[in-house]
């Protein structure tokens, strides 16, 4: 049999940094470490307000960085570690992604504040763990165009793009036809348009296959959050949006699959498990051991079928097709529009509908902008049509 | 994005000789080499007794070297090519494969006949493209070694070891867990013993997924195919035969998959189509274009089961695994015994169970050796095998 051959490294100690390590990814990548002390270490930690976790965190894993948001925590934490460096706020996350004491930063902080941190560790060509969707979705093209300039590498870890990473392996990109990203469809699978104007918020937070934070949950439902995994998959693979299929795999066993040339398919498959894809990242091209259950295919998932998604019912996934084929902001103002409209849904001031149909009108009054060399420029339009939107919810909750 | 870094090589065109090339793999290789001309060359064919195909063949391809069974039909050749060097019978395959003019030799013969040719071109370190399922069943060990000491590659062209090959691509073989070899179930899937007592040659005949020679039907029908792709995927990937689990996946969509250290499945999916595994053979690490049709997940291949195949019943596939356990000449008395019993059926003077029932029977009556250190003793085994299942069929009949 053929062996691939590898260069043997040496076996190092691996010093991660985590972006948001109270978060469901930051809690699950700390388990892995735990489970590897001889393989990993934590160098930083940061977290919004979950104090209480964090000092746990700090006693056990002994970061040499932290960072909170607020400055009161910040000194509380400050008086009761004397050897930490402790920042706080977006530009302290900041500060701990520029020092150099980390070989991997897991970004799994929520939200648009992981672009600014990221950039910085990418232009200090350290390997990312990306979690975080906003970094690819709004500055796609500036992280990727760094991440060459630089020597970063990006390794997913979403389930589903670290599946169609890990099915390339050992095949070069040329060779891609297709990515086949799959869905669970959510709890409103098969739903039409009319259905869909009926669901409730409750309804909507119920989700079957995966334990998932309440905005991501509601992006599920509204297939906003494939939209979102299709730009990160344009933009980590290379691949033009309309070499991308979505399929709809209520199972969610199949975590994505790509296409090659030849009509082969390679996917990988797995329990619903967060845990594979944040190891594979940590460990690749290794694998470490005993991450998650393996699947058992006689007893438990037997029967793995597949659909087609509507994306005249499900509209925002059309529209994430079309921003990022119109390229420039367009993208920031899918993430930005639809983040503060699932917001007002939570709040039950809108209907779940309304997102989309409020996302699509928000793109549709976009006066587009297609020079983004830089983050600020990013915050600026993704601040502008966060605010846009308030106010155009302002006026629909009026009429 | 992390880009996988690949030795770049000059693109040569590639030598191939066809060990059996008027049968179905054959004539499909060939079908992928007419449309890769640019790629692709035909050194030397062989065949039976198919002499108007391979006249054919030889027109179209303008192999060197051809070998045909019988020395009239050799004759017939000579007269007709001045310019071809005509070889005849088993010897005549074997000078084919110790000749230098091939850079792949695809052993796409049926039966025993393969394992000494196949053996020639290992020692001249060439790649192997195997598809002949004896070389390995009762060669493994041998061939093995000799490829490790030659330096050559031996690439599967089953469609499930190609499937499990694919899927290891860029992963060390020891992050490797386990195989999941993947079944049709044949046309007796979930029989129990009793019905399996009274199956006809006619139903066995009727093989719902691919269309296969009538021998290679029975196996897959009394899952003795599925024993010997263990014993196979044993050689090729290095694996015990208890981390090899068998599946059965009637629809065989899945081709097979591997389990990995850290829970992870990757398999590789495709319509049934031998096309893939034989291009893959011929193009790895590439790929080549439009080889078969990409799988239709939405209209077609929209439910892929799963299910646990019965040892108790298919017989078979318990004693394969045993003789591979077990180790020396046993796997050799499996493929002999089975290749006679399976005759026999195919003439009707033993019925479907008899062919397991007299597999064991032979099994049980072994006395085995262990030292197989050239492929005449090898021979010497199968011959005295066949000789034995012969006497035992015929005392089974006169009962």
């Amino acid at each position: 049999m053929l062996q691939v051959k590898y260069n043997m490294e040496v076996n190092v100690m691996k010093k991660i940094g985590i972006l948001g390590s109270t978060g469901s990814i930051g809690t699950q990548a700390l388990s892995i470490i735990r489970n590897n002390p001889e393989k990993y270490k934590v160098s930083a930690l940061t977290c919004g307000n979950n104090i209480e976790l964090l000092i746990k965190q700090i006693d056990e894993f002994k970061p040499c960085m932290v960072c909170v948001s607020s400055e009161k925590n910040a000194l509380l934490l400050k008086n009761k570690y004397k050897n930490i460096e402790v920042y706080f706020g977006d530009d302290g996350m900041n500060e701990v992604a520029k020092v150099d004491n980390y070989d991997i930063f897991l970004t799994s902080v929520v939200g648009f504040a992981g672009l600014k941190p990221t950039y910085s560790a990418i232009k200090r060509g350290k390997t990312i763990a990306l979690a975080n969707k906003e970094t690819l979705v709004a500055g796609g093209e500036l992280i990727m165009t760094a991440a060459k300039q630089y020597g970063a590498k990006i390794l997913p870890v979403d389930s589903e793009h670290s599946a169609i990473f890990q099915s390339l392996l050992g095949t070069e990109k040329r060779f891609l036809n297709k990515i086949l990203l799959t869905a669970s469809g959510g709890p409103f699978r098969n739903y039409t348009l009319e259905q869909l104007r009926n669901v409730t918020l409750e309804q909507t937070l119920k989700h079957p296959n995966w334990n998932m934070g309440r905005k991501i949950t509601v992006d599920s439902a509204s297939m906003m959050n494939k939209g979102l995994e299709l730009i990160e998959a344009r933009w980590l693979f290379d691949v033009s949006p309309s070499n991308i299929d979505v399929l709809v795999h209520p199972q969610s066993v199949l975590h994505s699959a790509v296409e090659f040339t030849d009509g082969a398919v390679i996917g990988q498959m797995g329990i619903p498990d967060m845990a594979v894809p944040i190891a594979f990242a940590f460990s690749y091209p290794d694998r470490l051991e005993n991450i998650a259950k393996p699947i058992d295919f006689i007893n438990k998932y037997n029967n793995l079928t597949f659909e087609k998604l509507d994306e005249d019912v499900f509209v925002n996934l059309k529209l994430a097709r079309q921003s990022i084929e119109k390229g420039g902001s367009y993208p920031i103002v899918l993430n930005a529009s639809n983040e503060i409209l699932v917001n007002a849904f939570l709040n039950k001031k809108i209907s779940f509908i309304q997102i989309q149909e409020g996302v699509e009108k928000i793109l549709n009054n976009h006066n587009p902008i297609y020079q983004l060399d830089n983050v600020d420029s990013i915050i600026e339009i993704d601040c502008d049509i966060r605010r846009k939107t308030k106010e155009y919810i302002k006026e629909i909750m009026e009429i």
